[in-house]
C-alpha cells in the first residue's frame, strides 16, 4: 500500500479559498495498515468568515436561482463526480472500505444528487417559492383566502457528519439544502475528512455550484454552534450522546436554530412467525443479516443490531449464519479481490467496539465468531483494525443489553420471541430506531409487524420472494424515502424526496384577498382578477402569456340528442345517462344526466383555438370534480384562466396549468378542474 | 359582581375521576375586582396515574376509532359546548375579558373543533393509517416500491397553556391530537384554570370523548416532564424564556420527547410605502392597530407590538390612533355594555407589564395614553388590573428595545421606516415572530413585503379594501392556517388543518413488494395482485367490494371516424385531431391523434356496467395523464381496479377510488388516472 500520500494535509474550504491548518495537526491513519495517510488541524476553525461568506455570498447566489436551475446544477455536479469516481475509490480504501463499501458511499452519494436533480424538476415549480396545499377559503364570499408557502431560510445549513460515509453523508445533506436555496457548511468527522475534502475539491474545481453554496471546515469542533441563530439549521449524524449534547447548545435552546439529528440505533430485523426452516424466507433473512453485519464492517447506523427470531427457529438461524459466514466472509485488505469485509475505521474505534462488546456480553453470549481469533487476508492483523462478524444470542430476551447497547461494528444479537405481539414489544425496546425489517410471506404477519413497529421507526422494509431481486435491503437509506427515526434515533428526518428540502425552508401562511395572494405566489387563485379580451390565450407563447389570462366559451345548450350521441360514441350507456326512470331513482339525479366526460369534452370544444399555435398538447387533468348534474336543456359556459406558468430550463417549451370552471345557466358550478398543457416558449404567428 | 363562587376549588380530572387538591391552595382573583373567585392547589400533581391512564385506557380507545369516527366525536362535542356557552362566558368575565374577548376564546375554541371535524372527514380517510405521498418505484421492474405512512404515536400529548385563552388554547391543541388518536393531558395556567376546568367538566359530562382521551392536571409544574419519553409530545404556549427552559429538559434532550412551542413574539404590522394620508388603507391600518391593542387588553401572543410606518406618515398615524382611542376605547368592568376594553388578568401581571413598559421606554416614548392617568368605567380602579392602550414611538428605529422587549399588555410601538427594504430588515429584528401584517393597495409592495418577511414569520396577513370586510384580522389564528413562528416565536407549528394532526403521528417509510405495501396500507398499489372474474365490481356493494377487485374492458379499435365524430360532438376541432399535416408537424405527434377526452370516455364505455347498481355516481377524476398518443387504428384496453374504499360514518354510501389504466395494442400505457365514485353500502340485487 502506498505511503506517497502520507504528507497530504486536509484543508478547509472557506470563503472561496483553500485554507491549511495554522495550528497543531493530528495524523490520520490507514484503517488496514495504520500508516499515516494525512494530517488534519485540531484547532477549531474560525467560523466568522465562513458564516459571513455563506450569508452574504452563497445565500443570495442560491436564492437568485429557481428550483429548476438548482436541480440542473445538481445534475451536472452528479455527472461531473461520476466521471471522477476512481480517485475517490482510492481514498475510500484508506477508510477500510472494500470496493463494494465504497460503491455505497461514493455512487450512493452521487445517486442522491441525481435523485434530487430529477425530483427538483419534476416535483417543484420552476420558481423561487413553493406553494403548500390548496387555497383555503376563509370567509363567506371568497374575498378573504389563505394559502401556505415555503421560502428559503436566510441562514446556513451546517452539517456535522459521522466518519462512516464521508461522501454519501455529505451529499445526502447537501442536495436538499442546495435545492432549498440554503448554503451549506460541512463539518466532516476527522478520521475520514480527506475523502470529504476530495469531493469538495472536485465540486470547487467544477465551478458548477455558485460560490459560497458549499464550504468545508476541518478542525476541532469547540464553539461550532456558538454563532448560529434563528435562520440556521444543523443536521447532525453521529452518536445519540453527541446529538443530545448539541441539542442542548444555547443556539438551539434559546436562538431557535433548527436542529435535526440522525443517530445510530438498535435496528431490528424480524423473521416472521410464519416462516419454516429451509424456506426461501429463512434464506433471505440469513443472507440479509450477514450482509448487514459485514457491509462497512458493521459501521452503519442502519445495520441490524437485533435479529428477532421465533424461539423455535433460533438454533436454525444461528447455524445458518455460522455456515454463511464461514463460506462467504473473508476479512482483510479492503483492496484485495478475495476480501469481502474490510477493516473498522481505525484501531481506536476497534478498541471502543471491543469495550462495548464486553458490555453487551453481560446479556448475550457469542455464538458465531471470536473477536480474538480470526483470519485476516492479505494484511498484517496487528496493524489493521480488523474484526470478524460476531453474532450473539440473548438467552433472556427481556434483558436490556441487546436492546440498549449499540456496538458500532460487525455485531448483531439474536433475540428469540414468542409471538408477533411479543416481537413488536421487543422492537420498541430500542426506544426509537432508524429502520426495522420483516421477512415474511404472510400479508397478515407483515401488516401486524409493520403497523405495530411503525410508531417507533423511520423506515420499515418488508422482504419477501417477490421483492428480493430488486430490494435494496435493510441497511440502505434511499433518497426517495425518509431516513431518520424517533426517540433514540434522533427524531430527525433526512431524505424522503422533497420532504427534506422543506426542512431548509420556512412555511408561512399568507392570508388576504385573492388578488394579494396571487401577487405573492405568482399563481392565479379563484377570485383574483382575470384578463379577458384581445388575443386568445392559446395564441400566446409562454413568453407572452400572463397569469390571469382568460378565455370564456359558450353558452352551449346540452340536448338529449347530445347525450344519446355521446353514449353511442363512447359506449358508456350507464343508466343515469340513458334511462329516465332509473336515473330519477338515483339519490343524486332527477332524471337523465349528461356524462361528466361529455361536459369536459364540450368545454374543450368551447375554449380551444383550433389552428396550430403555441399550445402543443394537453397532457393531463387534475382535481376534476363534477359538482352539479347537467340535464338536457342546461346551457353551459366555460372559463379557462392561466393559473401557473412554468418554463422548462432545458427545453423550448414549458407547462401551463389552466383553471377551468364550467357553469350552467344559473351560474352554478358544474365542473371544476385544472387543465395541464405544454406551451412553446416562442411562436411565430 | 358575584362573590357566591368564591369557594370554588379547581379540581383535576385524573384517571376518570375529579380530584381536589390535597395540599396547600392559592387564591385566584377576579381580574377587575380582585375578589377571590376560586382556589387552586399548588403542590405538583402526581403524573404517574395520569400517564398510566392515558397510555393504557385513552390511547387504545382512541386508536380503535377511525379518523372519521374521531372527527364525528369532535363535531358532537362542538355542538354540545356550543349549547353551553353562557356558562363559560360568565367565568370568562372573571379573567378580565369583555364579551367580545370571550367570543374569541370560547366560540373561537368551539370553531376549531368544528373545523377539525370537517377537515377530518373531508381530508383524511376513514381509516387508522394515513398514507403520505405517492408510491415510489424503487426498482426497475416495479417489484420493489415504497410509500410513507403516518401512524398514531403511542404516547401522550401534554399541553402546557398560557393564561390568556383558557378555552381556545386547550381546544386548539386537543382537536389535532384527538384526531391523530393521541390522548391529551392539559396543564392550564393557574390564573384562569377555572375556565379550562369548566370546559373539561362539560366534556366529561357529555360522555362524547372516550375515557382517557382528555385529562386535566391543575397544580404546580415541578417535575411535569420527568416521566415523559420517546412517544410523548409537549406543546407549550407561553413565554420564550419558559419555552427554552422546557426544551432543555432531559426528556426532550435525551429521551426524544417531541417538543413544540408557541411563544409570545414581537409581531409587526406594516403600512405600505404606497399609502397616502386619508386613504382607506390608512384607516384600515389604524383601526386594526387599535383593535389589536385593546382586544384581550393586548394580552395576545399575536398582538401587534411594532407598527412599521413610512417615516413621512408617522405623525398622521400617531394622531389617528390617538383620535380613535379617545373616540372608541372605554376601559373598565368587562361585563359593562359601554366598556370596550377589559382588565389585564390580574394585578401581579399588571405590575410585570409596567416594569416591561419602563424598559421599553428607554428606547421609545409614550405618544398615546398614560399608564398612570386614565378613566375606568363601572369598576374600582384601585382593585382591578386596568391599563389604557399605550402607543409609543421609537425615534431611532435601530434601537433594540422595540424589537426585543415584549410588553404583554395593551402596548405597541410605532417605528418609522425609510423604504420597503428597510422595513423588511426591521421586521426581521424580531428574530422570528408569529405573525406580521401589511396594509397596502399595491401588489408589488405586498409581494416584496410578504416574501421578504416570510422566512421570519409563521403567518402574514395582507389587508386591503378588497378583503377588509371579511378579514379576520392580524391577531386571529385560524384553524386552517399554521399558528407558530420560527426563532423567538418558538419554532413550532400548531393548527394549519391536517398539518398539526401529523405532529402527533410518526411518519414511516415502508418499502417492499406491491403486495406487501397493499397489505399494510389497505390501498391497492400498481403491481399488487388484482382479483378478476366473477361478479362485475360495479355490481358489488361497498360491503362486498375488496381492494384489488378488477374489471378489464376492450380492446376497442379507435377509427378515424370515431375521431371525426368526437370532434363534431364536442366541438373540439384542435388541429392535432383534425388536420393530418399540421398534426404531424407538432413535436409530440406523428399525425392525427384521438382526443384525450375521447380516450377516457371510451374507457368508461368499456368498464361500466350500465344497469342500476350500487355504484351511484362518478364525482370526479384525479391525476389524469395522457402518456402515449392514440392514433386511428390503435386498439385500447382498460383495466379498472379498486384502489381505496372509504365508507362514510354518517351516510349509507361511501367513496371508492379506482385505478384506471388504458393501454394500447403494444401494451404501452396511454392514459392513467383515478376514478372517484360513490358506492352504496348495501344493494339488493
Amino acid at each position: 500500500m502506498s505511503t506517497a500520500v502520507s504528507s497530504m494535509t486536509v484543508r478547509s474550504y472557506v470563503a472561496g479559498r483553500w485554507q491549511a491548518p495554522s495550528g497543531p495537526t493530528a495524523p490520520l491513519l490507514h484503517a488496514a495498515t495504520s500508516e499515516q495517510v494525512a494530517v488534519v488541524g485540531t484547532d477549531p476553525i474560525d467560523l466568522v468568515p465562513v458564516l459571513d461568506h455563506a450569508r452574504s455570498v452563497g445565500g443570495p447566489a442560491l436564492r437568485a436561482l429557481t428550483f429548476h436551475e438548482r436541480a440542473l446544477a445538481l445534475k451536472n455536479l452528479a455527472l461531473h463526480l461520476n466521471a471522477r469516481r476512481d480517485h475517490l475509490y482510492e481514498l475510500s480504501a484508506w477508510t477500510g472500505a472494500t470496493r463494494r463499501d465504497s460503491l455505497v458511499d461514493v455512487d450512493g452519494g452521487i445517486g442522491v444528487l441525481f435523485s434530487y436533480a430529477g425530483k427538483g424538476r419534476r416535483e417543484l415549480p420552476n420558481a423561487h417559492v413553493l406553494v403548500d396545499g390548496p387555497v383555503e377559503r376563509l370567509g363567506r364570499s371568497g374575498a378573504f383566502v389563505g394559502q401556505h408557502l415555503h421560502t428559503s431560510r436566510r441562514g446556513v445549513a451546517l452539517q456535522v457528519n459521522a466518519f462512516n460515509f464521508p461522501v454519501w453523508g455529505m451529499l445526502e445533506k447537501l442536495a436538499p439544502a442546495f435545492l432549498a436555496g440554503v448554503p451549506t457548511v460541512v463539518k466532516p468527522a476527522a478520521q475520514t475528512a480527506y475523502l470529504s475534502a476530495a469531493v469538495v475539491e472536485e465540486v470547487v474545481a467544477s465551478g458548477l455550484l455558485p460560490e459560497g453554496s458549499l464550504q468545508l471546515v476541518v478542525g476541532g469542533t469547540r464553539g461550532l454552534l456558538d454563532l448560529l441563530a434563528e435562520q440556521d439549521t444543523v443536521a447532525f449524524t453521529g452518536s445519540a450522546a453527541t446529538a443530545a449534547l448539541l441539542r442542548g447548545h444555547p443556539a438551539v435552546q434559546h436562538r431557535g436554530v433548527r436542529f435535526t439529528s440522525e443517530a445510530d440505533s438498535l435496528n431490528f430485523s424480524l423473521l416472521g412467525v410464519d416462516v419454516e426452516p429451509g424456506s426461501p424466507e429463512m434464506d433471505l433473512f440469513v443472507r440479509q443479516l450477514v450482509a448487514e453485519m459485514t457491509a462497512k464492517a458493521g459501521q452503519k447506523c442502519t445495520a441490524i443490531r437485533r435479529a428477532l427470531v421465533p424461539e423455535r427457529l433460533v438454533p436454525d438461524v444461528v447455524a445458518a449464519v455460522d455456515e454463511r459466514v464461514r463460506a462467504r466472509v473473508r476479512v482483510g485488505n479492503p483492496t484485495s479481490d478475495e476480501v469481502t469485509m474490510g477493516a473498522l475505521v481505525g484501531l481506536d474505534h476497534r478498541a471502543v467496539v471491543r469495550e462495548d462488546l464486553d458490555r453487551l456480553r453481560r446479556g448475550a453470549r457469542l455464538v458465531v465468531g471470536d473477536p480474538d481469533r480470526f483470519d485476516v487476508v492479505d494484511a498484517d492483523p496487528t496493524r489493521g483494525a480488523f474484526l470478524p462478524p460476531l453474532l450473539l444470542l440473548a438467552d433472556d430476551p427481556s434483558r436490556s443489553e441487546s436492546h440498549e447497547i449499540e456496538v458500532f461494528g460487525p455485531v448483531s444479537t439474536v433475540v428469540g420471541y414468542r409471538d408477533t405481539e411479543h416481537a413488536v414489544d421487543l422492537a420498541a425496546r430500542g426506544r426509537g430506531s432508524l429502520v426495522g425489517s420483516v421477512v415474511s410471506a404472510d400479508p397478515d404477519v407483515v401488516r401486524d409487524v409493520v403497523l405495530g413497529v411503525a410508531p417507533w421507526h423511520g423506515r420499515v422494509l418488508v422482504l419477501d420472494q417477490e421483492s428480493a431481486a430488486e430490494s435494496t435491503g435493510h441497511g440502505s437509506p434511499l433518497p426517495q424515502l425518509v431516513h431518520g427515526g424517533p426517540g433514540r434515533a434522533g427524531g430527525g428526518e433526512e431524505l424522503g424526496g422533497i420532504r427534506s428540502v422543506l426542512h431548509f425552508m420556512q412555511r408561512t401562511a399568507v392570508q388576504g384577498s385573492p388578488r394579494a395572494l396571487s401577487a405573492v405566489t405568482g399563481t392565479w387563485v379563484t377570485g383574483a382578477p382575470r384578463r379577458e379580451g384581445g388575443t386568445h390565450p392559446f395564441r400566446k407563447s409562454l413568453a407572452e402569456l400572463e397569469v390571469g389570462d382568460t378565455v370564456t366559451g359558450g353558452p352551449r345548450t346540452v340536448t338529449l340528442e347530445d347525450v344519446d350521441r355521446f353514449a353511442d360514441l363512447s359506449g358508456d350507456r350507464f343508466y343515469a345517462h340513458t334511462d329516465e326512470v332509473a336515473a330519477a331513482a338515483n339519490p343524486f339525479f332527477e332524471g337523465r344526466v349528461a356524462h361528466g366526460y361529455f361536459v369536459v369534452s364540450l368545454a374543450a370544444g368551447l375554449f380551444v383555438s383550433p389552428e396550430p399555435g403555441p399550445v402543443l398538447a394537453n397532457y393531463g387533468l387534475e382535481h376534476l370534480r363534477f359538482l352539479t348534474p347537467v340535464y338536457p336543456g342546461d346551457a353551459l359556459t366555460v372559463r379557462l384562466t392561466v393559473k401557473r406558468i412554468s418554463p422548462r430550463v432545458d427545453a423550448d417549451y414549458g407547462e401551463v396549468v389552466w383553471d377551468a370552471e364550467v357553469v350552467n345557466q344559473d351560474g352554478e358550478a358544474v365542473a371544476t378542474y385544472d387543465v395541464l398543457t405544454l406551451v412553446a416558449k416562442e411562436w411565430d404567428r
